[in-house]
């Protein structure tokens, strides 16, 4: 039984869903000729690392330098796709010594700083904007961006390497069509910045990587390199935007019932925001979920339940709708799963995982703090 | 200066603000001869437990029992305000071995399955609900309420000690008269009990326990132990609530700029949504707001600035709304605060406090994790 010897919210992770998951991406960058480098801010884990390398990859993305120097015990290439903190020379310069290092800079002046303190080589991406905006060179401002490609290019600590885009905006799709709209945006900087740039820088590589648009588009004219993280384990919101189906979904929080209110078809579970983190999607009609809720067998998960959804989180507990009908078949310390909304925030909040056969799986948290870092 | 050696996202504390709050709530405990047993699982540290029993407290409130466990190191009486979990009776008997451990029930189920397996005498509190609906029998049936009490007195290891009110409903107030409103409910609730209960059960207490309750109201009429947590550290959430000021707030997310953009107003900071957690609140114009942003001084944090907030939060980054004709005064690798949304989670996410002198106070989650309990 998945559940033996649980006493509190665990994270369950389900290898051959996940491994699956992975194999499908692997097949896909190969099929297009593409570097597939995971970023690896979803699952933040040495062991789910190793089924990737089983599966050919070699190179990651990750999201802060802790989190490079966590897999630099185990990875030689790795890009932290986050813009450069100027604070950090120290373990850039470290990293740097011991690994094949990529930063991301959208700045002139963010470069400067990095040429004037770098004691190694590290591999620069400028980031560009191709319509998120969250951050990054706008793809549309060629000639900024172009301002920056030389900067990279003029000092012996900075290999400029390419160009690195997050259509993050994906993220608001709904369906197919959605997506791919926001893919074609992307495509059309990628195909831009590539005429623009042929002659003048030759070698420039075109990285790009959010999950929706990796999952379902098969154009990737122009890229060289996609960088999806979520889709290692898929979640309910990744669900919502038609990047995979709930049977895809490769972790799933166990959470014991501990109170039952059928007067409003209701059931606490102990399970909250610590666990799930607050983040939230919402029903077609409007309706707020924090997760998905699916019975728990002997060998796996199932299907989510019909007419049950997780509708309310504060710090422990765990409301879920639960129609009266339904709750004559559950009981008092059942186990039921949540799918979760956000898998990247969950696994960060839990700090590990249990496989189904009851083994633990690391995670960077439960490794070291921010409060000693 | 308070920023001296800060390189990556970190949680600042103001003691002197924090014991003020504390004194501040000390004194209207004693003004109207309650307890005062606060929720730790706002500060969830050893070290801020001791600036509380300074000022006189010695009993308790967590959330769990891995919190209890913690804490039980420094405290003897300690209440869990978790409907009880029937998986952690080894937990739950080791505690109650070495603390005087108070336990919630809010059924009869339950309360059967707590006394068949305890081998030693715990508190039971019955879990009420005065209408905040996440959890707990109904104020209205006190038949049902009555039936729980006798329960719990039947038993050689479960001490009836009172009910346990948490009106978590006040978080959904504007300012004092709705957040007055809704106390008044739980004083009618306790009112109608202790006429229902006074020669049936003439030693029972009637604990209640919100922030905003407790922060704003001067009526505590039948009411013997208040609960409040979060009003340790308060947050921007409880400011719009309206059951503190800005200055109130004793915790503060010190970031780095990473980025700007100011032809959208935004300036991107090394701080998301695994700092800060991912809840939020709203201005009155609807506007979703992730934190206030403040300045930081050679001393202290300043008070929130005009026209600037956190906007939006991903797992890394966070993207502030800083007006352009604001950025010239702002530079790369610059620090601002952040007072959090939502302090608890804050602190929870962060797993450790620096203090304006520059000491680290320890947090629960520095020392322990999930994937190891």
């Amino acid at each position: 039984m998945i559940i033996d010897g649980l006493t509190v919210p665990t994270l369950l992770i389900d290898e051959t869903r996940c491994r699956a998951n992975l194999q499908k991406m692997v097949e896909k960058a190969k099929r297009h000729g593409m570097r597939l480098r995971p970023h690896f801010k979803t699952h933040q884990s040495l062991a789910v690392g190793r089924w990737m390398r089983e599966q050919g990859i070699s190179h990651a993305t990750v999201s802060s330098l802790r989190m490079a120097e966590y897999f630099a015990q185990e990875w030689s290439d790795i890009t932290v796709a986050f813009p450069v903190n100027v604070h950090e020379m120290d373990r850039i310069n470290a990293l740097a010594s011991q690994v094949n290092l990529g930063l991301v800079v959208e700045s002139v002046e963010a470069l400067v700083h990095l040429q004037k303190n770098l004691q190694c080589l590290v591999q620069v991406w400028v980031k560009v904007d191709s319509g998120y905006h969250r951050t990054g060179l706008s793809a549309e401002n060629l000639n900024a961006i172009e301002e920056v490609l030389r900067a990279v290019n003029d000092n012996e600590h900075t290999a400029l390497t390419g160009t690195l885009i997050h259509a993050g905006h994906s993220y608001d799709s709904v369906g197919k069509t959605e997506i791919l709209a926001v893919h074609q945006q992307t495509l059309t900087a990628v195909s831009k910045m590539r005429s623009f740039f042929a002659s003048k820088f030759p070698e420039l590589k075109y990285s790009i990587g959010d999950t929706p648009s990796c999952s379902v588009a098969e154009d990737f004219e122009g890229v060289d390199e996609i960088r999806p993280g979520n889709f290692v384990f898929y979640d309910v919101m990744q669900q919502f935007i038609g990047s995979c189906t709930a049977q895809q979904i490769a972790v799933c929080l166990a959470v014991p019932v501990v109170a039952f209110h059928p007067e409003r078809d209701e059931v606490v579970v102990y399970g909250g925001g610590v666990h799930l983190s607050k983040d939230r999607t919402f029903y077609t009609d409007g309706t707020t979920c924090f997760g998905s809720v699916v019975p728990l067998t002997n060998e796996n998960w199932g299907n989510p339940m019909k007419d049950v959804w997780v509708k309310k989180l504060s710090q422990e507990h765990g409301i879920l709708h639960v129609p009266a009908s339904l709750q004559s078949e559950w009981k008092l310390g059942g186990w039921v799963g949540i799918l979760p909304v956000h898998s990247c925030l969950t696994a960060d909040l839990m700090g590990g995982y249990r496989d189904l056969n009851g083994n633990w799986l690391d995670h960077m948290m439960a490794h070291n703090t921010f409060a000693l870092t």
